[in-house]
Formats: C-alpha cells, sequence, structure tokens
C-alpha cells in the first residue's frame, strides 16, 4: 500500500493550484499526497509526515501521530508559534535555488540603493536632469545580517560583485572569507560603519523589535536598509523616524508586521520607502517539489529525519 | 625645461575643477599641464600632445603640430566628427574602472527589469500588493549588442550572475565562454530571441537610427531594452511606437538626441521608460587622471602612441 502524505494548507488561488499539482508530480513512486480534507480516519492515523503550507494548527494537531512536517517555505516561525512544543518536529524548505533567488534579490536591491535608483527615478518624475557623485562598490559596505544559509550567497554574491561586505549573526559564526561580527556589541560595531544594512535574520524572541530606536542611532548617518527577513524584527515608527530625521536615507522593505500592507500604513507614500509585496525570494515550485520528495523518500526508505528547527532557537 | 601639455576644454563648473585638481597632480614630474588660454606662442607650437575634454576644435587645430589627443572620455565621435581627417590622431580614455562601473551599471538595470522594479514601484504608487512570477537567471536571455571592453566586461558580468548572454557585433568576433553573431542577419537573430537587449555599440555612420521600425518587429515580443551607448542609435518615434503597441516591455534610456533631455520630450513621463541623465559609467577622475599620466609620461620617454581611434570606422 502506498503512503499517504497529508498536504495541510490554507493558502488559496493559484499558489494553491500550483503545488497541488507540482507535488504529487515529483513524488510520483514514492508517495500519495492526499489534501487533509480528502484523508480517511485511517489515513489521518497512519501519517507520520505531514506537507505543510500556512495550515490550520487544529489540522495538524488532529494527525495524532505525526513524527514531523515538511513546511515549503523557508520562514516557520508561524508554524513555531502555532504548533505544540510536544508536537511534530518542524522542517523548513532549505532549497538551493532559494538561496540564488535571495542572494540575487539582495544584489539588486543593493544596486539599486548603490546606483540611485530611488533618487533617479523621482528625478524623472520631476523632469530633472542631474547626475550624482558614484562611489567605486569598494568604497561602499555592506552589511549582511542574519548569516544562514541565505545570508552566506548573499554575502558571497555581493563580495564577487566588488563590495565591501561584513556579516553579523546572535551568536559567533566564522565564515570563510567573510569579516563577521556577533552579539550586541557587535550589531553596534556593525551598523555604524554599514553603508547599506542587509536583514536576513530569523524572527525569535531576541530579533523582535531589534531594530528599535536605539538600534537606529547606531546607524552611520545616511545609510540605507533593506528589509527581506520578517516585518516585526524592525518597530516602524522607530523607523519613520530615523528616515524623518534624515538619519537614514532609504528603507527598502520586502516583510511587514502585517501582510499585505494596510492601505492607509504611511510607509506606502513615504519617498524613502519602497514598498515590495514579500517578493525577494518566491519558492520555485519545481525545484521545491524536488527537495521536499527527497526528504520524504529518505525518510520513508531509511528513518532520516532532515535537518529540524531548533524549537529554543526558534529557527 | 618641462614639457606643456595643452588641456582644451569647453566643460565648465565642478566637472572642469575636479580635473584642473586631478590631472597635474597625475601628471607631477612628467609634465605640466596648462589651459589652451594661457599657453604662449611658442607652446602652442610645441604641443605634440593634448588633452581635450570637449574641446572647441578651433583651439584645437591652433596647436599646429599636435601628433595626438587625449580624450577624457570613451566615447569620441564628436571629436572624430569635428576634428579633420588629416588632425591629430585620437585617443579615447580606456579606464579599466571603467569597464568594471558600465558593467555594474549594466548588471544593475538588467537586475532592475528582471526583478520587476518599474511594475512594483508603479504598485507602490497605486498602494497595489501583488506579486509576479519571477524566471530563474537562467532562464532569460540578455543580448549585449557591441563587444568591445565595455561591452565584453557587461557579458562576462551578466553571466557571472546566472544570465544566459549572448553578444553581437558589426564585425564578426570571438569571445571565450560568449555566443556572438554579426552582422545585419546575426542582429535580427539575436532580438528574436533576447528578453532584454543591452546596446553598448559606438555610434558610427552603422549603427546610426540602427534600432528603426524593422528593427523593432525583429524583437521578442514583450522584451526590454537598455540603452547606454548613444542616442542617435535609436530612432526615437520608433521605440515610442514599440513601447505603446506592447511589441516591447520597457526601455531604460541613458543616453538621447538631445542632452539633457529636452523638457517637452514624451519619454520624461512615458510608464514604460526609464530616463536617466548619461550616468551609466561616469569617467572616475582618480584613476582616469592615471591613465592619462601613463599614457603621456610614456610617449615622452619611448614615442609610443597609445592605440588611436580608427577614423574609417569612427571608433
Amino acid at each position: 500500500m502506498k503512503t499517504v502524505i497529508p498536504f495541510v494548507s490554507e493558502v488559496s488561488g493559484m499558489e494553491r493550484q500550483v503545488w497541488r499539482d507540482a507535488l504529487p508530480e515529483a513524488l510520483d513512486g514514492i508517495a500519495e499526497v492526499k489534501a487533509f480534507d480528502d484523508l480517511s480516519d485511517a489515513e489521518r492515523n497512519a501519517a507520520k509526515i505531514a506537507i505543510v503550507a500556512n495550515p490550520d494548527p487544529e489540522k495538524v494537531a488532529a494527525l495524532k501521530n505525526l513524527v514531523w512536517v515538511q513546511s515549503l517555505w523557508a520562514g516557520v516561525e508561524r508554524l513555531v508559534k502555532e504548533l505544540p512544543e510536544d508536537g511534530p518536529l518542524i522542517v523548513r524548505l532549505t532549497d538551493p535555488q532559494m538561496a540564488e533567488t535571495m542572494s540575487e534579490a539582495v544584489l539588486a536591491w543593493t544596486l539599486y540603493l548603490h546606483r540611485s535608483m530611488p533618487t533617479y527615478m523621482a528625478q524623472q518624475h520631476a523632469k530633472l536632469w542631474l547626475d550624482h557623485p558614484l562611489k567605486t562598490p569598494q568604497e561602499v559596505t555592506v552589511s549582511v545580517l542574519g548569516i544562514g544559509k541565505l545570508g552566506q550567497a548573499s554575502a558571497l554574491r555581493l563580495k564577487a560583485n566588488g563590495f565591501n561586505v561584513i556579516g553579523w549573526s546572535r551568536t559567533p559564526k566564522g565564515i570563510d572569507g567573510l569579516k563577521t561580527y556577533s552579539g550586541n556589541d557587535g550589531l553596534q560595531d556593525v551598523l555604524s560603519q554599514s553603508d547599506i544594512a542587509v536583514l536576513l535574520m530569523p524572527l525569535t524572541d531576541d530579533t523582535r523589535g531589534l531594530f528599535n530606536e536605539t538600534a537606529f542611532t547606531n546607524f552611520k548617518s545616511g545609510a540605507s536598509l533593506i528589509n527581506f527577513a520578517r516585518g516585526p524584527i524592525i518597530n516602524s515608527d522607530a523607523l519613520l523616524q530615523a528616515l524623518n530625521s534624515g538619519r537614514l536615507n532609504h528603507a527598502v522593505l520586502d516583510v511587514f508586521d502585517e501582510e499585505p500592507l494596510p492601505e492607509g500604513h504611511p510607509f506606502w507614500d513615504h519617498p524613502q520607502v519602497t514598498v515590495l509585496p514579500h517578493i525577494s525570494a518566491p519558492t520555485i515550485t519545481s525545484t521545491a517539489s524536488k527537495i521536499v520528495a527527497e526528504n520524504i523518500g529518505r525518510y520513508l526508505e531509511t528513518g532520516e529525519i532532515p535537518d529540524a528547527v531548533d524549537r529554543k532557537q526558534g529557527y
């Protein structure tokens, strides 16, 4: 009998359809993927693995014998919050293509800031012809905050394109060819020398609200910030204050406390804010489905569970 | 007696001041730089080299014994047009930093198009939260039209960042690791497969108006274009027609028939056009001055003239 893997997801529309096509195809010959609502009682009880994408926690809880769940996303803070601590292990999606896509986004929006694109686009709007001094990338210090897989790929990509790159993580990490800092003192050091700071750390109890009024006073004057991590890492009011006071030059924001960003939010029409609809590193269905199938196939054959989230660290 | 090198330039303001500081410093110990208007008759007659930046042709003609002139810019089509054919040899500025700067600009605005920045910025203006499908860079074909030093550096940079890159030049050129095309038939081939076409060729009699109505009908539907070469290579009316008909998706224009772009020009507020004020690869004074000093020092010592412009080809 073929193993049945529940797919528990509240995502809707085209995205749901894409996964409902891609996952069975990738898992063909390994296991059968079935939407939660279509499961028999026997199938619910037999399930040791589930694939989850924004799942209803009660549905996950109804799968009483789950050993682990495979997330379709890299960000799992919502799962960590909503699933009980003694619940199934949580496996985030670690798709090598995602590190490529994220590092491309980091480079793209770093160049956007480095080459003064917000200024030139505002000038076009005002029909103004005026050039601004350009630095070599070697003269520009970019810090990558959060140097896991996505952060490391981003730092290397920035270095390969000439920027002076430094890294920061909560706990000390040595990375070949990258000057790194750690802890709260390290963060002050890093922010005081960054022309562009790129946020790529996970959202945890330690990082929630980390970018508050105090953090912004540590920034080099005229620096810019890119948030490709999670909205609540930044205190929005403190950010607005830092932008309005001229301490910060520009913020590229892809993530927010509430998404979609509410209609009346001051970020929408702030000239120093670029609002993106959470598009820095979309999961690319084709490559991600293959990873999920490999993880599940390996477990069914050998019992090996992929690296799971450390619930204490929160990622 | 120290050799006197005339500096013949009609540029004004800050740019002139920057050069008038940097050139004597770089040439210190090699030769004395003197503005044309400050030269004695004897100095005019003795001058075998002049440094030129947008010079008055009559002033150049007044230096009767010139062997060669050193331009401070890479683009010399105006010099070629204005100086007599039997006049001094023309040496363009070939600063390795300029190839770096240009290839950075090519990458920056290719990523700008690839990551849908014009769309996301228009959406922010409309307070619209909507994501668009993303391709891997391997799925995106970028053509570099004109594969001299700047074009080659740009093609390599795009390749290093994952794009599928092809090259085109007027006459056949073999470049390691780059699929290249040439001539008119080759141009049709290249345009029909390009998602993004980057113009980097010199302005010559052959390339003036090359992008006319016919050329635009050869483009792949929905493609985009970046012009970092010279304005008159594109017929503006044909480009507007191609954008309005939907054949072309977007044009990033850094160069124009007339610069600054006149106030009433339709490019300024066309939603599918990004207007830049000729900033793709500004000469960086510090590195360029050193190159000029090396060229002049070598000539004074050995009589060797740097590679000069081929007047028949026009570049």
